[in-house]
Parts: C-alpha cells; structure tokens; sequence
C-alpha cells in the first residue's frame, strides 16, 4: 500500500477566479466564495490537464498505485505576502476546497491545511485555521510556510519565539506539519520552486539550532523536499554539533523528511543519512515533475519507482517508507 | 439605436484563473495561455452571472435594448502595477478574449484595448499593443489608466510630456481613448471605484490646464463616468480660465464624457454644462450597477431610461447622445 | 437676512511674517507673537485687497448683504504637516487673531477655529484647542482637516476610531465642525484647491460607510464646498445602500453641506439631493472666487444670487439655506 | 570709518507674509510679489525693533558708528530646502528689497545676494541669480550656504567639484562670497544659529583640504562668524599640513575670516593665528547679539568696541581690519 | 601527489588588524600597509593555530600529503560589502600578503586571487585586480563572490551581463575562477557559512539557466562546496532541460565541483551525479572542519580519505580527482 | 608631577584582529577573545610604533615626563555602530586589555573604560560594563560617545532624558566621564578626527540648555579636546544665558574641559574662559599628534610645553592643571 503524504489539490478554474478577483477588488466586492460545486471538483480531478502531461490527478494517482494522498494547497499560489484579510479568505476558501474533495473521494484523499499567513496578523491568529481545518474539517495537518514575506523581507527564522503558538496548538492537537514556502516576489533571484530549496535550508539549519525541540520535544515536523541542501551538506555542520557532545545525523534525526527528491542516489543519500525511519513516501504528483523523461520513458515524479530500485532496502523498509511511518504520523 | 460605449468584457474564469497563475508563478511557467475556447466564450456571455444580478450579460443588453456595445478589459482586473512581463502578458490576453467575442458576436460588440501599462516600461512600449489592438484586432480605441501605480507611488498627472507617445499613437492611428483607472492597491484609503472618480478628477484638470490640446488639436479624449467631480465643481477653476481670456465651461469642451452616471439629475448637470455633442451614451452594463433597485424597480445602470427621462432633449439631441456621437468618434 | 457659514479670516500681515519666522527659526526664538493690534486688525478688514479684486472684505460682504459671518483660519495657511509645536503656536495665534476680529466687529463675526492637527501629537491634544476656542473665545465650531499630512502620507480615514476623541469632544461642547482640508506638499499631483475637493470626496465615502453616527448620533458635521464629488456621482455607490436596507441618499442626510459651490445647476443638484434642511449658506467670501466674471458682470462668489434665481425655491426654504439652518447649528 | 561686511536686511512684514503664502499655496497662486513700498521699507529701517533691544536697525548703525555696511538676506529666512521655483521667487523678491534698501540709502548700504540654492536645481542655474545681482542690482558679493539641504540630507562638501560653477562665476564677476548656512530642519540636534558654526567649520576644512585654490587662485571666500571651530582647534589639523610640507597656519590664510565672535579673546586668536590681512570686521548688527549685557552695559554685537579694545593692534592695523580690507575685497 | 584546489591563506595578524584600522578610520589615516614580514609569514604557516585544533597550517598539509595547494583569500573576511577604497586597499594587501607566502614556500602554495568587489565600482574595474594578480603575482585564478552586497542587497544573478567583464578577462588570461562567498551581513537569515551554500545553489541555478557558456564556451568555472544544493536535487530542475531537449546532468557538466563536502556519500553522490571529470579535490585545510570527530578520530576535513575510501573509482579516476584535472584547470 | 587624563591604550594586533574576525564571522565563530598575553602587552607598550613617529608609547611618556596616565580604549576603533553582541564583545575585551596594562604597569597607568553603546540595546544596559569596569577592573571613569550612530542616523542629544541612567551610574559610583566621539562612517561628511570636535560642540551646547545638572547637580562631565568651538564661540551663546540670568561663562563652568589643543594660544583662550580649575591636563600622547613639527622640532602632542610657556600662570595653577584636578576628579 502507498501513502503519499505530499501531494497538491487540482481545484476548478474557479478558485482561482475568485483569488485573482480578490486581489483586484481589494475586498470592495466582499467576501465571496469560489463558487464550487460537486460537478466542478469532480470535473477538475478527472479531466486531463495539460499542466500535468494530459492526464488527470486520478490516472497520474491510479497509474503510480497510490491508495491514498495527502493533498494541501499549491503552495505557489498561496500568496502570503498580500493583505491578511485576503489571505484568510483564499486561505478559507482553499481549504474548503480540499475539505470537499476529501468528501466526494473519501478512500484516496486526506487533508493537509495551508494556513493564512499573513505577516500583518500573528502565528496565534493563523493557528485558529488550523484548528478548524483539523477539528471541523477533519484534517490530518499543515503546511507552514518558513517566509510568509514571500522573498519580500526577512522573517524571523523558524527557530525564533515567534513561531511558538503554530508548535503549541500543532502539539494541542497531535497532528505534523510539512515546512513547505509559498511564493517568491520580486524583486527576488530564484524563482518559487528554487524558493522551496533555499527554505528547506534555511528551516533545518535553524530548527536544529535551536530550543525548539527541548521545548516541544513531540513536535513532528516534517520537511519538504528531502530537507533542501542539508543531507548532501550535512558535514558543514558537524563541527558545531562535536561541540555539543552529538553529531549533526543525531540532531538531524528530530525531523522527518519526504522523498519528493527526483533521483534514486539523492532518495539513497537521504535515507542512508537520516534513516528509514525519518523518511517519508512524498511524491508531489501530479505537479511540476510530471512530464515523461525520453530518455527514460518514466514520469519524472514516478518517485516509487526510485525507491523500488534501491536495491539495498528490505520489504519493511520499504513499507516503512510507502506506508507505516505516513501511518504513525498521520494516525491514519 | 444605442451604442453603449462604456461596457467590459464578461470572460471565462479560465482568463481570470491565468491571471491567478501568473501572480504565483511569477512568470517560472512561461507566458502560457488563458485557454478559452468558443465554448466558454459564448458560456461567458449566455450564461447568468451571480455578480450581474443573475442574469447574463447578452439579457442585460437586450432587455435596455443596446444594439452595439464597445467591450474594454474589466478594469479593476489590469493588476498594472504588477512586473511588466505579467502585465504584458495578461493584457495581450485580456484583449485576445476581447477579440473573440467581437469575433463571435460581430453585430454586437467592438473592442476597445487595454494596453500594458507598467511602470517598469514606457508609454513608448504600450502603444505597441495599442497599434495591434487596432491594425490587427480590428479595435476602435483603448482605456487609458492615469495611474498606472494603482495607488503606490506619484505618476506624471496627463498634462505631462511622459504620455506624448500614447498621444501621437491615437492621432497616428485616429482613434479615442478613454481615461479610466484601475486597481488601488494597498495602503490606499480608498476602493477601486472611489479611485476612479478621484483619477478622472485629476484627469481632467490636469489636461485642461496642460498644453496637451495645443499640441495634438485632434485628439479625442473620453473621460469616464461624467468627469470625476469636474463639472459639479466646475466653478471653483473659473477663475483661472477668466485670467486666461476664457470660461472653464469652453476649457472643458475639449474633453467628451460618458454619461456612466447614476441619477438623472447629475446626468441633466453633466450635459448641460458641456453641450450634448460632449457627451456619449455609457452604461457600464452589466456590472457595479446591475442591481435592482427595489423603490424604483430598475436595475441601478439602466441609465438608457434616465436619458430618455430627461424632458428639455428632443430627438436629435437624444439621438446625438445614444448613437451620433459615438458613430463619429468610432467611426462605427 | 444672511449668515455665510464659510468665511475665513482676513489677518494682518504680521500674522503671516510670524508664521515665516517659525518656519525658519524652527523655535530657537522661542514662541513669541503675532503682534496684532486693534489698529492693524481693523486695517486688514478695511483695507482694498489686491488679491480680492481691490476690495476690502468689509465692503465684500456689505454688498453680498451678509450679516453674519462665520470666520475660520485661512485654510490653506495651517501647515498641519510642520512640526507639532509650530502648529500649536500659529494655530493658537490665528485663533486669537480671529477672536481679535470677533471681539471689534462683534455684530458681523463669529468665529470657528483651526485645530492644531499635527500628526506628530493626537486627535486627544488637538481636542485642547478646541475646548479653548469655544470655552475661553466663544467660538461656534471648528475646522477639521482629514488630511493633516498635507498629502505626504496616508492618513486614516474619517472613518476610522483614530478621529473620535475630535467627536467626542465636540458633542460635549455641542458645536459643530467644518470638514476642510489645508495644504497639499509636494510631491502632489493636486493643487491645496483641488485637495479640497478630494478629500471632501474621500471624506463623505469614508464617515457614511463607518460606524460614526451609530456611535455619535448627535454628530453635526458640514462638508465645505457641496461635498465634493459625492452629489454628483452618488449613484455610483446606491448599491451598497440597497444591500443594508437603505439608500444612499438616506445616508447622505447624516451630513450636512455647505453651498460654496459656484453654479447655479451644481446648487441645485445639491440642495435637491440632500435637501434643503441639510444644506447651509456658505460663500468663502472674499476668496478664491473674488473676481468678476467679465460675461456676468457678477463676482464669481456671489453665492447668494445664484441661490435667489433658483426659482423652485420658495421663501422659507430660501430663509432656511440662508439663516434657519445656520440658526439651529451654530446656536446663534 | 567703519565698513561692516556682515549685516542683514531689515525687511517689512510684507516679504516675509509673501514667503508664507508661497509655503501654503506652493505656487497655486502663481509667482505674486512681496508688494514693498519704500514708505514700508524706510518704516522697516527706521521703526524700534522688538527683536533687537526696541531699537532701529539705522539707531544701531548710527551709535555703533558703522558707516557703510554690507546687507545680504536673512539668512535663516532663506529656505533652501524647500521647492525650487518658491525659492527662486523668494529669493529674487529679498534680493529686490535688499536693492530697494541701497537704492533709498544709497550711502550707508551695499547689497550682498542670496542665491536659490535649491538642490532640485544646481549651481550653474543659481550662479544667474548671482550674474543679476552684481550686474543689474549693483551688489558686491553674495552669501553661500553649504548644506542647501538645511540639514536634512548631506550636500557635496565644498571641495567637491559639484560648486565649481559659482567659483567660475565669482571669478569671472570678480566679487567675494561669504560662507554663510541658511536653516536647519527637523529632524536636527541643533539650532540654525549652531548650525552655522558647524558648517563654518565643515567648510574650511574642506575647502583647505581640495584643490580648490590650485584651481581659483584668485578665489576670494570669506568665512563667517570667524571660522567656525578651526581656529581655536587648528593644532588638530597640523599633522596633515606637514606632511604637505606645509603648515596649517599657512594653509588658513588662504580665506578670509569676519570678526563676528562676540569675544574679544575669541578676536584675538583669531587675528593673531591668521593675520590682519585675512580679518574684516563683520559685527551682523542689529541681529541676533542686539541685546544689552547687565555685566558690561554693552550691546552684545558691539563688536568694534571690543576690536577697540585690542591693545596690541596698531592704528593700520585697526584700519585694515575696520576698513582696508572690505575696501579692497568689495572694490568700495 | 595531491592538489588540493581549496586552500586560504593563514596570514599574520596584522593582516586583520590592518583591516580593522580601515573599518575605523576609513581611510583618514590614507592607504598604508598590512606591515608583514618574512617572519610573520612564516610565523603564521608554522606555528599552532588554536581555531586549527592548535595544529599549524604546514603540519595540516603535511598529514595530508597536500602537495601543492590553491590558497586564496579568507572568504569571510573579504568585507566587499564595505566602501570601495577600503576594499581595494584591503584585497590587494591580502593578494600581496599570498603572493608572500607562495614566494617563500614556493613548492608549496600557488596564489588564487581575491578581487575588490564593492558594488560601488564595477567587475572591469574588478578585472583590474584580476589581472595583476595573475600577471604580476603569477597566481593561477581568482575567487568570485556572487554577492557583493554580502547579504544587505539583491545583486545581479550571475547568468547576468553585469558580470561579463569578468569571464571576459578571464578568457583573455585563461585562468578558471571559484565562485565563493564572502561574509553575509546582518539582518540575515544565515551564517556566513550557509550563505556560500545558497549562493552557489544561485549560482548554479543562475548560470545554467543564461548563454554564459554559449557566449564564453572556453569559460572554466569551479563551484566551492560541491555545487550547493543542486546535485542532491538536480531532479526538481529536470523538466526545463527536458524541455530545451537535454537533461540537467549534461547542463550540470559546463560546471566544476571541488569536493570540499565533508561525507563520502556527498562525494559519491557528486561524482556520480557529474562525473570524475569535473571534479577537483578540495579540501579547504585548515579551516572550519579542522576539528577532530571523536567517533572517527579523523579531522573532519580530512577528504582525502573520503575519496581513498570510494572503493568503486579506479587508480586513474582517483589522479584525475587528486591531481589531473587540477594541473589540467590551473596548468600547474 | 604630571597626570595627562587623555590617553589611549597601545595594544597588541591580536585585539585589532579579534575585531576584524567579529566583524567577518558576525558572532558565527562565538565568543571567542583577544588571545592577548603579557608578552604582547609589553611589546605593544615598549615597542617603536611607526604610527607615532617610530618610537614607543613608554618613551614618548618619559620624554614628556608623564607620571600618570589615563587611557581609554581608541575611540575611532570602537565601532559602536555595528551590532550590539559584537560592540560587547570587543568593549569587553579592550576594558581587559586596558586593564592588562594597568595591572602590569600600575604606577603608571589608570583605566578609563569604553562602553558597548550600540543603539539596540540601551543606556541602562551600556551602564553594567561601567560598573564591572570600576567595581571589577579598578578604573576611575569612562568615555561616553555622544553619537552612537557614528554618523549614520540622529541620536538623542546629551541633553535627553535618554542619557539618564548613564548620569545616575556615574553618580552611583562616584567617577567622571569624558564626552569622546568613536568612528564616522560613511556617508558622512566628516572624518571620525573632525566628527570629535563637532560631537564636543553639541554636546557642550546640549547639556548647558538642558536640566542635567539640575538633576545630577554632582555629575563630572569632561569635555575632551577643549571643549569644541565652544570656548571660542560662547558669546553667541549670550543672549539665552542673559535671559535665563547668568552668564554662559557661568554656564560653562558645569563641565570641565581637557587641555588636548595643539596650541598654546587655545589653550590660554580655554583657561581664561571658564578658569584653571576647570582645566585638566590631556595630551593623547601618542597619537594623532606623534609627529614632529619641523618648525620648532617639538612633537605636535608635547601639550606640556604649550602649558609651561604660558607665562601667566602661576605654579599653584599650573600645578592644578597637571595634576591637582585629575586628583580631585579621579580620586587620584
């Protein structure tokens, strides 16, 4: 059985009219909804989308074997850096629709909450989404994005006080957090998808840095990507963690990770480092990856079947991987 | 016969979702497209829109019996102050959707552009997509938006030498433009619609006291929904026009204005202040105003029937005012 | 009988030089005076004035027929955007300069006073001088300027809970106040006229949307010249109105307008938009408009003819733009 | 006889309500005039001053026995910072009153100019103002001021190339021009009159550090208020000089030095550090030094009473400094 | 034989000293100089180094068998953040003081420059420095640091033409470069040590995306650390290359990679990813890893043994590593 | 016997390295400290110093015959500017260098303490190393920068209450402080030599106008550097002093001012001001003033010989200079 616990949700065009009337009217127009229905959603996850090779969310799910997905918002569109009440009301809206997917395919798909965001209001406000995505809408977790200002500014990093009361309430009510940016605005020298890597980066060195885990030592956090540049550049950090009496694998070992890492020698490099047990079956699809690779003829995000080549795992790693650790965090 | 010349496009969402797109991405996906077909066009404008009073925009149009509708971008959708290449983008797009539906309903509907107004580029650059709006699209003239900053920074005000390209391109190509505003973006005390009435405000005082009409004596310039504060206000510039061996009643004739007010009476003030060859027909149907207003029964933009109401115009006036000066300024 | 609500103080010329002196001094010479004496009050007013077509302001309004003048600081003059303590001191000195002009011409004069409105202090601190003018000079309201940045930066809105302590002082001392802004800093688009206008615009949007006559229904607030664009373009927010259950002209009627507006039409629209009860004779007489138009042989100002040829008018009403209203407000 | 080289015009009220008005209309009102007569002008020599012990700038004049003296602006009053078409009007009307007062005392006044140092233009264009007042107004030099900027930003230091073109146009016009700083603007840690100093002394050390007399060997500048700080601390620049194969004593007497120190030590050393020959008697009578010390029973500014009082100064020498050099340098 | 291509200069004190007199005084006490001797040199090669694990520098290359190693400024310490002049200063006493070490331990060291990167000048005057150093101090290459601005500013990307200067130059002097990072300012996210890795994931992502090698084709470029993160998630970029109709790995290949990673799994993952071509041995000895790991005992930056203990590179493969492609870049 | 109470330590490179390696690594590398050991402090005290004309700290003591010296750290290296963890950090390890000195030449030398002033953290906090560095390290004062900033941003005037805990700490534990500027970072106008003495005129023009000494009647202020262009501008400071009625000579005499000017002239001036037992003996030797004037072979800094060559002083009162004060002031 597979779990993929990084995967995005394909919502009706819908949604995002309604985001690009939020952030031309400004709120004049008031709230409003996306205005989905049943047929809309349904419509969006079965038709082929050119985005993603002419193919559907359901085919690209049903052809990798994937039994279940855990699907949070598309990051890059998630637009943190604009006006909290905007923010909170796409946020709103976009969990909504993930709520109403999880409905209609209730066996494939679980929810993973994007959270508002916004830099004008606070860590304790956003965590109020949290706690409805998981207490009413029946969520298994969050995404948190390290840079709410979207390359805009700089935030405090994710080993700062400030992100407290997203741990706390995460603790409260025994769900993991995927650390996942957003967008990248300009001015800015990366574009989103490399965004993603620098975060990944910047969260793990922080993190582990940091008190976080002596204050909240059951907190699950679980990093996107195969923690950015970390594992490959692990021994950097080294020198730090001998002073500490501990290595930089000990301490690296606090987070979890996912394998949304397109090649096999970095999915080996990773779970060699940080062990099968911190490593999770994430395989981001379909999205940016899923184009076919000729040389290959293998979608690229066809994640399972790098881990299926590993030939060095045995069969309970391998559901660890696909199956058991996405279990026991998820307490699916 | 009426020919409306204030009306915006109805799109598909997909135009919108685009739109959405490209303020994520950033641009990382390429240009893309906004993907309308015929079939979501004609959706568009057949279909009963929530927003609109739940009617579609062709009901709308038939039941105030508006034979000819110019169609110009949603404005407060144009997002110029975004980065140029969005902006380029989106409004190539928003036009290419305009054409479609000139292309489709060809009795119906003529294009009036939107044109890519970034700061980041030059007017120089925007009258490209002006020039193919009109030799290749077959448009009879554009919006022009006074702001393009929406509300962050300080433009040139209309009277200055920066918007001397825009100018020579109209007289060049001999259409009108009209001045019309976009979005205001945050921090701004103000909504996207009050902004409008202060923009054209501005507009016309600043051109009236500029040596634009000195220098191109043919330009046709439209100032939308009758010229912000202007001919209420009219008195308060009188003075300088007396210093000038003039009256501002004679300043302000050089400018023509739209009649896209909601009362009878301002509309009565608007044309007897400037003259009934001033003054064009313009509904803004459907959109902000298509709501019944439940102690007359009318829809709010049914603004045909205050025309009609207004007891001191004979035919030939009215007339002038619903088709005749709209058939001489775009040549329809 | 005539009470012209709008008339600004015609100060000797030290007054002005006392102002130049704060302004480069900066207060290295302490707060000094004015220097006004009976003798050179009394020569302001009865001097000819250049900038007011060769006429003294006595003559100006003994030839309007006005009886009874309401006089506050020259707006444009306040330099709300200066420092704090400059503001206060000149603030205070053309407050005492027009309870000087009250206290020698006692049957012509009434005086309202300019608010020390630095944003450097607080509505709390300005509310000061506002109990001084009306407790200690028996004044019989005040200005308010909405923009006390004079156009370099946003202010909050009218609307806003910043601006209550004004309100609740005011209906503690039962006076009403004047919206009139001041200057207008480079950089602008706008001359200090034109800000008038658009902040009287901004102004009216900006209270009728908010909570203010919820929280103060006892709340006498004047806009100076007719209210900006508001009469004139009030269709454009009728919707809005029809949502909550009411219209937009209903809601007008919280607020009160002066007639300083320089056509008849535009009179007209006012006072039959609103009504006649809301409106209030105001001629801002000498001024901006005291010039003679050479095609009427009139003073542009001569508000009050324009007034008497509107033939729908009958005497009470006429009585009541002139005097009743004015009576009932400023308890005179 | 006595020439005093540093003194300030005495202007009426009218100039300075001139320079208020252009600060609140910003040129809305267009340029106007100060208006002066030279019945307010002989009022403005002739009246008690408040400001200066209740005595007439002529009293003052006359009992400290000054015979002819120099008059440039006030310079406090200048504005330089503030737009650039305001302080051209401003500064063409004092110059005009400053030519108006010589023109009415033709034997005890000889004008100085300001110049409209606005950083928004650029000395090329403020070297005409100085062109019209040594060729059409008959003035024998004119003021500097080093920071346009009155404190608010960091001007070119005056080594810099950037005030090349005034030393070209002195030259060419073969007047002096005294160092001498305008206002100082909030946000500031001092007062104008300190600001003086401190840019008096930023000058010196600057000009003696360029090469600016390499390039104007003819150069005749004048530092006002004795030199700032240089003086008294030149020991601290000695290292430099030497190096340079020089001495700094040697290097100072490149300027020339007014006596406005209110101190007959303060006098002394700097007579005795750079000689008679660099040294003019400048007393800036009546200004901010016309009160009466209880101590002494002198007026403050009676600074030829305490050149007087040098005991070790010969009677050519006295004469140089009271009236040889101004003679030589002004070509009196 | 061992070439180790990434190497810094230990250098004396007064090295440092000197630049901390510059960031004091800032330039007033003129350029002067870093006062090194033939004895501090040696001083500083031979003697204990407590940040070195109290081993000297000579004695770390010898327990390494580092036969010839590229030693080039301290990074950290580069201050190109910092005005011009100061940098320059600083850069060329650095060069100057390698220079000096490679004279008296010829055998030993081979100089590879810093360049004097203050955004305030521009990379042809870099060039400048970049030349002499390899035509006057005949050192083999230079460092190039992709942010200039260390960390306060966005620079250009390096696919940019605002850098062609440099490859420009380094053509004509066919000589490679090592991009690395300087120092990274506050406020930052990061250490200066986490900011070479996001810069030369940048750096990587940036040049591989440009026509630098289209336009530069013989240009060789060496990337410290490994290539950041770009080799652990080269997949993520795959799509792009899929698209231009090659893969990422042979785009990765117009780079080279030094092995200064500090897990032979990084190595293994590095060399496999990009083949043993365009790897070179790095070991940057002494410096941060010169701490022993009490698990192993071995220094942390003992790489060598890493690339021993690959058992899957032949003898040659491991030459090419250790020494031929190193000879073959820097034609030692 | 002479006690000079201006001077500045001679330490070893290591310190200045220590600071460029903070102001590199930005606290990455911890702590850390100065490595200084007895050998290096002696060899940085008996050393020849080419920066003071080749001779050592110890001989240019002798020669001049200075029994007692207070020094304090360099003021241009103390970077008060930059972040506050490493302003600590280096104060911190200068104080113990200071301290070094003194314990290892205590005949000779007292410690005079800097403080870590960085502007993000507080005065309150700045006074705990005063008081570690008199409680703990035995000193008898301190420098106090007057702006923190170095150059780059307005602080609060010495006259603010911002000081206070600074005023009351002194008072607490009964010592002086001395008013010395640090560093001028660009862009400035100044260098740091010519920021001191703007810095002493401020101050000394600050504190005399505010209620610092009504408040800290026992405060003991020195102004270095002879108080700025104090002395020799005082009479412009008159007026306000005979208003408040006193003198500002009165005024003056609450602070005390060292002798640190380079010229026997000066000096007198500075004495015979505010009087001899305001006077204090300061050389800076060596210093900036370590040259030798080839004019009359004495080294520039030998301010002893300026005060013995003043004829009228007598004994008494040169002995107060050279000694008695700063026993009074020191506890000595």
């Amino acid at each position: 059985m597979k779990i993929d616990i990084h995967g995005h949700v394909s919502a009706p065009d819908s949604l995002y009219a309604y985001k690009a009337g939020l952030l031309s009217h400004r709120g004049a127009h008031g709230r409003g909804s996306a205005g989905v229905t049943d047929e809309t959603l349904l419509e969006a996850l079965y038709s082929p989308n050119s985005s993603f090779g002419d193919q559907s969310h359901m085919k690209h799910l049903d052809e990798a074997g994937i039994d279940i997905q855990l699907i949070s918002p598309r990051p890059y569109q998630m637009m943190h850096s604009e006006q909290a009440h905007l923010v909170e009301w796409f946020t709103e809206e976009t969990n909504n629709v993930i709520a109403g997917v999880c409905r209609i395919e209730p066996d494939r798909f679980r929810g993973v909450a994007g959270l508002p965001q916004s830099m004008e209001t606070n860590p304790r406000r956003w965590a109020g989404e949290l706690r409805r995505s998981v207490e009413e809408l029946g969520f298994g977790g969050a995404l948190l994005n390290s840079d709410p200002y979207e390359g805009t500014m700089q935030p405090p990093n994710l080993g700062d006080p400030f992100w407290y009361p997203i741990w706390e309430t995460l603790i409260e009510l025994d769900v993991p957090v995927m650390i996942h940016a957003a967008g990248c605005r300009p001015p800015a020298r990366e574009s989103y998808s490399l965004h993603f890597i620098q975060e990944e980066t910047l969260s793990v060195v922080s993190l582990l840095s940091s008190k976080v885990f002596d204050d909240f030592p059951d907190l699950k956090i679980i990093v996107s990507h195969g923690g950015g540049a970390v594992p490959y550049q692990r021994g950097r950090f080294e020198r730090d963690a001998i002073r500490q009496g501990t290595t930089y694998t000990e301490l690296m070992r606090k987070l979890y990770y996912d394998t949304c890492l397109y090649n096999r020698d970095s999915i080996e490099l990773l779970v060699g480092a940080v062990g099968v047990d911190r490593c999770l079956f994430g395989s981001e699809k379909p999205g940016t990856g899923s184009v076919v690779n000729p040389q290959t003829g293998r979608w690229i995000d066809d994640i399972h079947l790098l881990i299926e080549d590993i030939d060095w795992l045995d069969d309970q790693q391998r559901d660890q991987l696909f199956e058991g650790n996405a279990r026991a965090l998820f307490r699916i």
